[in-house]
């Protein structure tokens, strides 16, 4: 048996004394986070299903059995991991999928206690469980934390130091986030907000920090905002002189991190504080003293309309990644002959490409790097287990991206090496036609994404063959790589695109077993022109990397698509070239010609 | 002062006598029918806006003030209409709404009573006014209904006789309708189903009559189904000999209409009855003395989903349209020159050619006929006062349809007149290309309308241009010719399109003081292969007319868009040459001739 087997032991003694007879336990952290510090990071500690960049999944632990729900990306890995543990899996999606609440509340006896630590886990997701558990006359207990004392060497929480993301890049001051925030507040009916999701708090004080969560810059904190106080709740050691000169410019109070609760519970009966169901923990939501409104999808859209002075911005981190990618692609080639290089290996070069540059602080996701038939496992991240030389024939995908401190780059480009077959070469042309008729794509407001989501569907569609990811998910300037409100996706997404939306343009195709293609570009919403029939948007592709020509089928291209593909490439070409070396403008330039 | 006047005071007596301080009076039946019966025309004939087809309003009368709500497609009819008669318009679209709940709740003090006749409300409308009543402290009487005692020469309700709507032609007994009826209603945890909409009770018995609704052949009934009854409750003179003997094959009894709300006031408790709060009135559901369930939406599907039997017979309306077209068009074209048609005596023309064959029972819908100008009104109606004569140059636009007893029709074309503009002809075939790229997608099990419509629209958003209205609508099979749950628009239904269900394609342009363009088919859901992606289906066009050749620019066609419009016009040549005589076929055949 693994240690995890000794954990659980000490897990089940605590739930004996505070009479627990059934635990859920969270994979997340008080802010909902998608990939949580370490110090949150009890879930993986405890089950020894876990990895560096974060798992997904939730425990549920009883007197003799315990369990572990993940999702389909984790099934293998999941299952290696937990043997000898005293946890089974257990899938949450998929055809063979157990929904965790029901389970729990079959499973569970009337009259027995159900408990979960309520900071882990959103008001939403609590509120389902109470709600089914009282259905079922089973006890809920939202307050049990058996780590602190079950987890000798628990990390604490992240002290990274926090620096200032200059308003010249940003374009706008706090001040005049502050005042677009409580512009919302009040469109809902509140006169307070509390901010938990951390890429919203990290937006709203133009503060970053670097190692407080993977892959993306933010920060771990509380926000409390109304029209007379602002205050940040974090811990102390985080703050930098810099910051915190910038957040008392703001009149920005810095309080203790775990002081956020006993605020919240002083708060005045006649304060109405917004907070997001979805993003608000069921623990801070048990302190709050004042009266609390439910909302906040507003507040999510400030973020994600980027002004022109991040555009512009996104550009110039464009103009760097377009430069590693260029070295990376030309490596490949150059070094793919010698038949040494891995997926694992290229990982750590794209990488240190991309580090390279002194404004890239971090990669914006853990790189999908796909040879062949591993192309075709979509959330494929490769590890010493599943490492394969890249030799032969065949298709390597890469999707990837970095977090400059001029904006979140997100590409994912497919290329050929060796020969490729006239299969993967149609399939590539049909994915490359739907990622340009999305591209050009011309709408008018008011336009969900959901509407336009079969423009980049419908050549494979024609030809019985489809993908069934989303096309295009919203990403953030120097925040998250994913983020809300807008999605170009199969399911409808009531928020329509809003000129200054970045979102990703990403069809693909994946054949078990043999290879997948995707193709990915960021694209922005953008102003075209106002007509008698209203006003029209139109997305500017923002991303700057050719295509791979090799695996073109030009004769099922239109002479508009041969237009666009060309246009595109004599831009990239004009924007890369003065960054590059002379060899590297000789390369780009071949892969730039006109097709 | 008009006559409304008198009934006005009237009306306000009797409000005074139940002490009723305002009145909200509804535009429909207890079958929440659009065109009701001249029986349940109570509003119109109080307020005076009214016309054959009926209006859509919704009256409100206070003891000194009065007001009729009504869309867009009423405004200047119903101004002209209500002048002296004591009421005044209210728009309930457009940018100057009003919502006629707020507007109520604002204008009646607490402690005050507003009524309503609960039979002419549907649950859900007569919850939302209760709710906002009760918000507002003012009381509710859902029973009020003075009609019968102000309206002297009030209608009988429709005495038209019924017909059996012949098996041969429907695929499927009334048997099997009646046990997946019961699979549905248990499906939603129910044990018993009564059924208010009249399109869900003449598709569930086959049975139909002429002259009940205007432009559908369904009647008025109510219809309870559980393991071990089946009830109609009509008005007795309606059965013929032939209708009693084919409820009695299926156990079918028959009840006065009257005394469906005893029979639910005396249902057992243990009875789970099913009823949609959509399409169930309020004054039923209040009589109800068993337990009531909410649901529905998948016995609207069973109707929206057509068999393989009833598809062929709808291409047996499809010809019969056909010809009456070709009859149609031939004889605009041919009188044109004379100068004396006009909108009016071409719709007198229309209906006359239809109804010529023996099966066609009525128009489907009142059809519209816009000549230039009047084409860009989309829901325009020629009357004597509008009346233009069809002369000189311009676009012809023609959305009309029978209800055969084979099915349901629904067309519209758009034709040139004299000499089209370079404008007038581009604009066509923008509309064209999106009505053919709608009408030849393929898509994977699942997909929703919402997730087509742009395919429809995008070549004119490409231009900066636009039209509002929805793409497709379902259509029933000699029912309604519109009908849910499907649709192809704007905004998300979450109902997917399968195999069967037959929905229109009906993109349009329209320049408001020049000229409408609509071209129209109707477009079957069928099943077309399964690959290793899924299932995939495709469209199958119903309709059979040629498009106006003289208006197309060929030059923005593609191959395939070319390839697509000769075959089209080369299977409406074949299939409807053999119906023609030979100088209606020469004609056709023009019309078909490759472009």
């Amino acid at each position: 048996m693994k240690k995890n087997a000794e954990y659980l032991a000490k897990l089940r003694e605590v739930m004996k004394e505070e009479n627990v007879d059934c635990v859920i336990i969270s994979g997340t952290d008080p802010h909902q986070s998608e990939l949580p510090p370490m110090h949150w990071r009890g879930r993986e500690w405890l089950t020894g299903f876990a990895s560096e960049n974060g798992t997904n999944g939730t425990a549920v632990v009883l007197a003799d059995k315990a369990y572990v729900w993940t999702d389909s990306r984790y099934f293998i890995q999941a299952t290696d991991q937990l043997r000898d543990t005293g946890f089974e899996m257990m899938k949450e999606d998929g055809p063979e999928a157990v929904d965790l609440v029901d389970w729990v509340t079959e499973h569970v006896n009337a009259g027995q206690t159900v408990a979960i630590d309520g900071m882990t886990f959103s008001i939403s997701q609590a509120q389902r469980i109470q709600q089914e558990l009282s259905d079922n006359n089973i006890k809920f207990n939202d307050h049990f934390n058996p780590f602190d004392k079950i987890w000798s060497d628990r990390p604490s929480r992240p002290k990274n130091k926090l620096f200032v993301h200059d308003e010249k890049i940003v374009g706008e001051t706090v001040e005049s986030k502050m005042s677009r925030l409580m512009t919302e507040v009040k469109g809902e009916l509140a006169n307070a907000v509390m901010l938990s999701a951390l890429d919203d708090i990290a937006w709203a004080t133009n503060v970053r920090t670097a190692g407080d969560i993977a892959f993306s810059p933010i920060f771990v904190a509380y926000l409390y905002v109304d029209d007379s106080k602002r205050i940040l709740f974090i811990d102390q050691e985080k703050i930098s002189k810099e910051v915190a000169d910038h957040l008392a410019k703001y009149n920005i109070e810095v309080k203790p991190y775990d002081s956020v609760l006993e605020f919240v519970k002083s708060l005045p009966k006649e304060t109405r504080l917004l907070i997001d169901p979805e993003k608000t923990s069921r623990g801070l939501y048990d302190n709050i003293g004042c009266t609390p409104v439910f909302g906040g999808a507003n507040v999510a859209k400030l973020k994600s309309v980027k002004n022109d002075t991040m555009l512009q911005n996104v550009h110039t981190a464009m103009l760097k990644d377009g430069v590693a990618l260029t070295r990376f692609f030309m490596m490949v080639e150059k070094e793919y002959p010698t038949g040494t290089l891995t997926e694992v290996e290229l990982g750590k070069r794209l990488r240190a490409l991309r580090l390279a540059d002194p404004s890239c602080v971090d990669e914006s996701f853990s790189p999908i790097l796909g040879w062949n038939a591993h192309g075709a496992i979509v959330h494929y991240e490769a590890n010493e287990q599943t490492d394969v030389p890249v030799t032969g024939d065949g298709l390597l995908l890469v999707d990837s991206g970095g977090q400059y401190t001029y904006g979140t780059t997100d590409i994912t480009r497919t290329i050929g090496l060796g020969t490729p077959t006239a299969e993967e070469i149609h399939d590539y042309t049909l994915v490359l036609k739907g990622h340009i008729a999305l591209a050009r794509a011309i709408f008018p407001k008011g336009t969900r994404g959901g509407q336009l989501d079969a423009l980049a569907r419908q050549f494979l569609w024609n030809e019985g063959k489809a993908y069934y990811h989303g096309t295009g998910h919203g990403v953030g300037f120097f925040i998250n790589c994913h983020e809300g409100p807008q999605s170009i996706r199969l399911n409808d997404v009531p928020t329509p695109l809003e000129p200054g939306m970045i979102t990703s343009d990403e069809p693909g195709i994946y054949i078990e077993g043999k290879y997948g293609i995707r193709i990915e570009n960021l694209i922005a919403t953008r102003y075209l022109e106002t007509t008698d029939f209203g006003d029209f948007y139109n997305f500017e592709t923002l991303t700057l990397f050719p295509y791979d020509a090799r695996l073109i089928e030009r004769a099922i291209l239109t002479k508009e698509e041969i237009d666009w593909i060309n246009t595109y490439h004599a831009r990239v070409l004009t924007e890369l070239s003065p960054l590059l070396a002379p060899e590297e403008q000789k390369w780009l330039a071949e892969k730039c010609a006109t097709i």
